[in-house]
């Protein structure tokens, strides 16, 4: 094997496909980086047998091969490289880097030692746009159960419905998040559970513009692909939680109020209610007026924000730190808090439209 | 106590006096921010009995008094509030704190239990501009030992000569950093060793401008002030090693090298070289050109760097991190490096003049 790449889109392309090298693997090969020469390309790969990420760059090949790289060591040295090019070439067991003035020898391993990747089979598609996506996995994913206990609720539903819609929910026991956006080209109906780390990883190459990226499917498998960079990953095995019958649906309070107040006022009250380890802040609905206390050994704090309120007064109590992770992916100026007393959950939803719907337990208060 | 504050300006000042706060301390008041209003002026001051800061900001107090705050609470709170003042008032053992729409009451403690740091006394004192005294610490910090059974290396020793210069030296035993520059309104000759963590907070505070500002020592103290805040901590005690001695003089190999090409090559090289866990490189001078190669089990590495020599060629090896952490902090083009044979220090010193000077001990080379 010889070839020569671009010293800049060398190391994008190792820090692309790096994302799916684990840092110590049962699997030393894995903690390598695979790389194939051939017509004109250099196509690399990295993958933890449940996270693949490969990509291609142009290369000028002089003789095609493959091989395995020590892939830490491989990624530091060539981000150092300030050559404008480099050469590599086998020589045994060993392949020798050239660029500029330097010089460096990396001991390799024979590349047909590296697991290969099931081919993922088209068994099932759609299309939808890469910042929406990008979207809907930010304003879910943080509510992913990170209880290893319960590792179906590890990752995230993903419902492609009948009429054309993707419903993506996550949800760990003490809340949900669900996400709901048309798409297009969709091939039928599909449920599967992506892990948190994948899409983590998809959401990371996801770029923030309108163009329509196509989910391929396979019974075990998805695969994407933007741009010359592919991600396949498996799927979480098993039945995901019912979450349509737990959804309340009525409510005898309807609140309107500031995402940004209420995060701030949510976030100074964390401050002061982790002092008592607890996270609870309580919130006190009260005409127009939302009062937010929380309380420790150290001190307490009192806010207040200005609401609209439909329906009765109610006092109630939550994980601020829950209330707070809603806040902080949202985008809109206000929101409906929708609840009935202070035992069931609170259901905060868009003002207009339904794409999006959250689902907070609330914490028992003792003395109300 | 009653006082209104301007937000910014009290989140800038609790930042200021926070760096002296310990995170925990068994004198659990140190955790705190202690506060002083009074003559339309807020003081505060953080201490570990080691090192204190103090500053004062402009006050509206409508009655004066005293308290020790709890340090990280009201720090993470203060910074998020999000009113334009706050007023702070005592109530019994608490302070309540309003701004805008918030309400906060904080536990305090009594200022009177809040240790007291000995006035510094005036005895020595010397006059040098911040810009200077900020690139001296960061020419010499790094070269302070971390070896606890060593705790006088720990410091770095400041030497005020009868000629006017101040002398900084860290060493580590392995290493060795001086830097010399010319001081003004020098009160005699001094020598002091300060701790490394109070010269990195004395760093902080410097800003990168040229306007003098004022060391006083006492025999066991430094005090220096920075517009209105105020630094005092320990010197430490104890007879510093005498360097002096240990100084080689006359040199059989004098190279000029760039500083950015070495730097690099070092950082490459250090890549290889901590594979094997040794940090180990080698450094081949011959001619004009500086081979230098770094080996592992994972690969090997082999730079060229064109260079000046004057004297014999010679092999030479060094750990690569003693290398790099001198060329981070030059700002000259090129240095020259000066050797006698592979098992005596390398020195470091300016193409012209006499500002810094650098001591680096070779690794013993098995098989040359």
């Amino acid at each position: 094997m010889r070839f020569t790449v671009d010293t800049k889109e060398m190391n994008e392309a190792i820090s692309v496909v790096a994302k799916a090298m684990p840092a110590h693997s049962s699997l030393p090969i894995l903690e390598g980086i695979y790389i194939y020469a051939g017509a004109n390309t250099l196509f690399l790969k990295c993958s933890d047998l449940s996270l693949q990420i490969e990509t291609e760059i142009p290369a000028i090949v002089d003789e095609e091969g493959s091989a395995v790289l020590p892939g830490k060591l491989c990624a530091d040295l060539i981000r150092r490289f300030t050559g404008p090019n480099i050469t590599f070439e086998t020589d045994n067991n060993s392949l020798k880097l050239c660029s500029g003035r330097v010089k460096s020898s990396l001991q390799i391993i024979p590349a047909d030692e590296y697991p290969e990747m099931v081919r993922v089979k088209d068994e099932f598609s759609a299309e939808i746009s890469q910042s929406i996506l990008k979207s809907m996995i930010k304003q879910t994913v943080f509510s992913v159960s990170m209880d290893e206990s319960k590792p179906i609720l590890g990752g995230v539903c993903l419902k492609f419905t009948e009429d054309k819609q993707l419903i993506m929910v996550a949800l760990d026991g003490f809340r949900l998040a669900m996400r709901t956006e048309k798409i297009e080209n969709c091939t039928g109906e599909k449920q599967v559970i992506i892990p948190y780390r994948t899409l983590m990883e998809i959401s990371n190459i996801l770029s923030s513009d309108d163009e329509k990226i196509r989910l391929v499917f396979s019974s075990t498998h998805i695969k994407l692909e933007i741009g010359m960079t592919r991600l396949i990953s498996r799927l979480l095995d098993g039945e995901y939680v019912n979450y349509n019958s737990i959804l309340p649906k009525n409510f005898t309070t309807k609140v309107s109020v500031s995402v940004e107040e209420l995060k701030n006022s949510a976030e100074r009250a964390l401050l002061m209610a982790r002092e008592s380890k607890s996270n609870m802040i309580r919130f006190n609905f009260e005409g127009d007026m939302l009062h937010i206390t929380a309380n420790s050994e150290k001190g307490s704090i009192n806010d207040e924000i200005e609401i609209n309120l439909v329906g009765k007064d109610i006092e109630i109590a939550f994980n601020a730190k829950y209330i707070l992770d809603v806040m902080k992916v949202l985008e809109d100026e206000s929101i409906f808090m929708n609840m009935n007393n202070s035992v069931t959950p609170c259901v905060i939803v868009p003002t207009e439209g339904e794409r999006y719907y959250y689902m907070i337990l609330p914490v028992r208060l003792f003395n109300s």
